[in-house]
């Protein structure tokens, strides 16, 4: 069987992520990790969701570009492969806007009105002027990004499920209307990864708790030096819980060999939380490693990266077309 | 001068129609008339506006084609020259989906929202489901349909000018957060030509009371009989008044060097509806003959039709990626 006609029989996949700047631990444990996985064994499309970094960040576009390409950097340096994957700019495949035009003739307004993250983003970006077309939309644009590679799954944590279901309704509802084009997707529901930030609340740039991929080693030993642990524990002989203190969740995760003895030493007093951030510091730095070594190597190659995107966007392009075209036929346009 | 250097100091104008099919006098004396003098002055962007269509028509979508090709031949057949405007299928120039997608990003939604055709097709489509989030935002298409071209003018009656001053604000709000890029285009406001159906109502498809321009000879004299004239002359001998006249106002526009004396007449029971309607009649066949002998002349050229709109899309697409490599660069992404 040759690779084309493989690569053919591959199931879909398609995540993408807004263009962050540098990213943290969290990004990885929480979807870029599995993406890693994803690509051994599916066709992958990622892309840098560049157009919904707009959404709400309109007013900050001018650094979409440097946030993509220090996304990217990280991407890549944790194992994302473009022999692999397809990996592009969204704003470079203009078929995602042309299909968004299209579903939104068919999407009632309150499918996007009742979508739980309009209201719940409204609240907590409340400074920002984000009651925009474009806001309302962004979940339409979603559905546009997926169902344009006929995506047979998405991964997606649980908080994005409502998400998701519009994209299936918006398929279901194309099909219903013009005949049978368009790939309900399902999701791909990872167990429930979300890493902690050093003060304990979800990590995110925006808390300013976050450990990025590119810290250098001093930086995160000392960010790992000023996790919260368990908060009763106040002298050293005291003994600590384990399942309330931050820094063991990271050496769950990132240190599983000796988790266990961690654990039980925490709660007999035999180890201090000094001592169990100076084992996790150094887990973490070792981790970190081959991830720098590898951004080192290809934050001196530009043309390199532009490549890899272009490439990336010929493919997104093609077989994005080929889904238009259907879609026009279908609706006879 | 060289006439690519005179063409870009002409001044430019966009204009665009929903593809209804086959167009009626009141297409022509609303706004096809107008466009046939404004090719000769200004640089003239037409377009068939299939995407429009689908905002209230997405349930019809596979009429569109054929109802382009008919506006098409009307617009061919009464004087449109594509060696002089730009003509071209609104769809077939993506970078208005682009653009659209990102005047998203900065347009409230209370700005589409109190658009006062919105609320009011709302109320007058009320059996179709149009409550969609495309048809919310058509003003914002709209916009991006004209802005893209960098349009110095519009030509709109009053009911449109909220429309454009959508379009004005969005090009404001654009220019004021990325720099001065876009357009704001101004109205070219015409003397308000409405023309009434046969019924006395606004002439429209519809109604079912409009004369259609490729109405053969027997049809146009039939419709022409058919008018509603003043409904208090019930007998031949009564005099008439030509304000309330129906046949009456078309003789002003189609046969302005008889109307004085048909009008004197017609007060005078000189000349009784009958004949008065004969008269405008023969008029309307004289004028449609020429449209008639253009339109029978290209039916045969399929070929030809869609040379002319490729050719106009591929002017369309240059000076529109124009416009967006300058947005794109303002916006920096």
């Amino acid at each position: 069987m040759k690779r084309e006609e493989k690569e053919n029989r591959r199931k879909i996949i398609v995540s993408g992520a807004r263009p962050s700047g540098k990213l943290h631990l969290g990004n990885y444990i929480g979807a870029l990790k599995k993406w890693v996985e994803l690509q051994e064994q599916y066709r992958c499309y990622f892309f840098i969701a560049d157009w919904h970094a707009l959404t709400t960040g309109y007013k900050e576009s001018h650094q979409v570009r440097e946030n993509s390409r220090e996304m990217l950097l990280d991407w890549l340096s944790v194992g994302l492969d473009p022999d692999k994957a397809v990996l592009f700019r969204q704003s470079r495949v203009k078929e995602h806007a042309e299909l968004f035009l299209l579903l939104a003739m068919i999407t009632p307004i309150a499918w996007l009105e009742r979508c739980p993250t309009f209201k719940e983003q409204l609240r907590e970006l409340q400074g920002k002027e984000i009651h925009n077309y474009g806001f309302l939309g962004y979940p339409l644009l979603q559905a546009a990004d997926i169902l344009i590679y006929r995506a047979d799954a998405v991964p997606v944590g649980e908080d994005q499920l409502p998400h998701l279901e519009i994209t299936r309704e918006v398929a279901r509802r194309f099909n219903y209307l013009y005949g049978r084009i368009l790939t309900e997707p399902e999701p791909l529901l990872g167990e429930h990864a979300l890493l902690p930030g050093i003060d304990s609340r979800k990590m995110s740039k925006s808390y300013d708790n976050y450990i990025a991929l590119s810290d250098p080693p001093e930086v995160v030993k000392r960010k790992v030096s000023m996790m919260i642990t368990d908060p009763q524990r106040q002298r050293r002989r005291d003994p600590g819980r384990p399942e309330v203190c931050t820094a063991y969740r990271f050496q769950e995760i990132f240190n599983p060999p000796e988790v266990e003895r961690i654990a039980s030493a925490c709660r007999t007093a035999e180890i201090g939380c000094v001592q169990c951030k100076e084992i996790l510091g150094h887990k973490l730095v070792e981790f970190l490693v081959p991830i720098h070594e590898k951004r080192r190597e290809l934050e001196e190659k530009s043309d390199y990266l532009e490549e890899i995107l272009l490439g990336g966007e010929e493919k997104a392009r093609r077989d994005a077309s080929a889904t238009l075209e259907a879609v026009r036929e279908a609706m006879k346009i």
